[in-house]
């Protein structure tokens, strides 16, 4: 068994290949997060579990501490090396095997389409975590073609909206409140998580990520934050204010994420998704009104697995290659 | 003589009403800045020039370290207060006279315009900050009538918007590099001083905000800063790609800016725009494309009172005031 690392800029995850371990840890690179501390615990884990290696994707490299992707990936490989005293294997957008550390950078992705590749077969795999959505074609058994977050920006492919960590303004720049249009502040006053929450769409345990401005987790303060994104307070636009401006938010990401898919399946001529991570029930939703199957990798391989996604396919993928390997012997 | 305060959210700014004194510090309240170190610095300059009293507007309230704008203006005047030791007269929407504090909230643009609408008559007055913009229609003489920021935004006499800490993707949501239209990330990992930095817009010392990544003000950190923006790396777009999204965004804000003059110069049947703010550069562009008399306010008082206006305007209105009062006597 095999346990597999994904290292995101804001959060990192593992997942072992056998299921038995799924963990998602917020740690928020570009603050400075304890990355050597968290692998540590990470890599007793590991021998806890008995896994035989690691598996590891990298796309933390983005993360503004890094003058560089190269500097990113090689930092995150040194610290990987560091904390674990196993068989390591690093996953690239061309497979197991690659040159440059660079073609490290942002490669879970790839190690999800691979995975689904040979478990699922033709999809649009769509995976939506708390930052950012991945919309991966998979056709015939191919895994896509590698690409750079850039390519994939423009390709549509990775859609830099997530459920939770992403600002209000970004997804809403202008709400309708009392009949008139608001163009809402771009300042870090609120997060599509604390439209959520006063939506009853998550609950405090999975608003994972810092509030915009360090204060509760609670509706109170969430109400508080949303009615600042219109430079007001819950005084001047009452709750309900507050609230019309989150539904609005909510509603239009669920918007802009169904018109990613349906451009995506239309252009690879998919007419199935495969839906994961922590916004798989809206991935779920946006399908459904596109009249497109999905299917809910929580359903096949359960939700821990489905919100960690791409640490369990590299665990997957790195002990398919080692079975392989070892019946060639 | 009088000094003037304008305390806002990023900047706090002092003006005597005799323009002997202009200084604007960068105080972000929001990040814990040192307020009260920083008053008792300018009390002091106080005495040293000699100011007879302390003329205060505030629009430090919406910082979300105040749970509401009420314990925000509050928590502000109380600052004032602890440090100045002279006569002070806080400027409200109404003048300065006011019954609740809460009419002190934001009320920074209405010393202005009514200044202005005493030494310069009918105009539209357009005020470009670091970090928001105001345009406030002043007609025969009358102050316009009292408005919070939310109101304002819905008139279109708030433009959330600056010359230099405002995101550089909320002003340029998608880029056009190499014919791709790319979505950029809505990530803290640029601002507007990054574009107009490398475009020779502003010095380094005219960045007076803190950068996005915490490196430098240099060319070269603004411009990985710039390419972050779009998920790459210099290595990846070329010094050419970064330099094409700080021309969008720059061209953008412009005509975000035209536009918004435009509206409201049609809506109150304004033909003389009256400029000022760091801004007063970009304002007086958008005024000549648009066939608007422009009178910049740097040239009548100076760039120094200019960029701070507000706070000579409170002063020279505490000043007006004090005159009139001892001729009644």
């Amino acid at each position: 068994m095999i346990l597999g690392l994904d290292i995101g800029g804001a959060n990192t995850k593992a997942a072992a290949s056998d299921g038995q371990l799924c963990r998602s840890v917020y740690l928020p690179l570009w603050k400075g997060a304890p990355l050597d501390e968290v692998l540590d615990r990470l890599a007793e884990d590991r021998r806890r579990i008995e896994a035989a290696a690691l598996a590891v994707v990298i796309t933390g490299e983005l993360a503004d501490c890094y003058g560089s992707k190269r500097e990113g990936v090689q930092s995150l490989m040194a610290a990987v090396k560091r904390a674990f005293d196993c068989p390591i294997f690093f996953w690239s957008t061309s497979g197991f095997s690659w040159k440059d550390p660079l073609e490290l950078a942002a490669a879970n992705w790839s190690a999800s389409a691979a995975f689904l590749a040979r478990d699922v077969g033709d999809c649009l795999f769509v995976d939506m975590g708390s930052t950012t959505t991945d919309l991966i074609p998979v056709r015939s058994g191919q895994m896509p073609a590698p690409r750079t977050d850039f390519m994939r920006l423009a390709a549509g492919e990775l859609v830099y909206m997530g459920l939770l960590r992403t600002r209000l303004d970004a997804i809403l720049p202008v709400a309708r409140l009392g009949g008139k249009r608001i163009a809402l502040a771009p300042e870090f006053f609120a997060i599509m998580a604390d439209a959520r929450l006063v939506l009853d769409g998550i609950s405090a345990e999975r608003y994972t990520c810092d509030t915009a401005d360090g204060a509760g987790k609670d509706r109170s303060s969430a109400l508080r934050r949303l009615a600042r994104t219109a430079c007001a307070d819950i005084e001047e636009i009452g709750e309900a204010g507050a609230l019309a401006i989150a539904r609005q938010a909510c509603r239009r990401q669920s918007s802009i994420l169904a018109a990613a898919i349906k451009r995506l399946a239309e252009r690879h001529d998919l007419a199935r998704i495969a839906a994961a991570g922590i916004g798989e029930g809206l991935i779920a939703e946006a399908a459904e009104r596109l009249g497109l199957e999905c299917i809910r990798l929580s359903r096949t391989y359960g939700q821990s697995i489905s919100d960690v996604f791409p640490a369990y396919a590299v665990a997957r993928l790195a002990e398919a290659d080692m079975n392989a390997n070892s019946k060639r012997i």
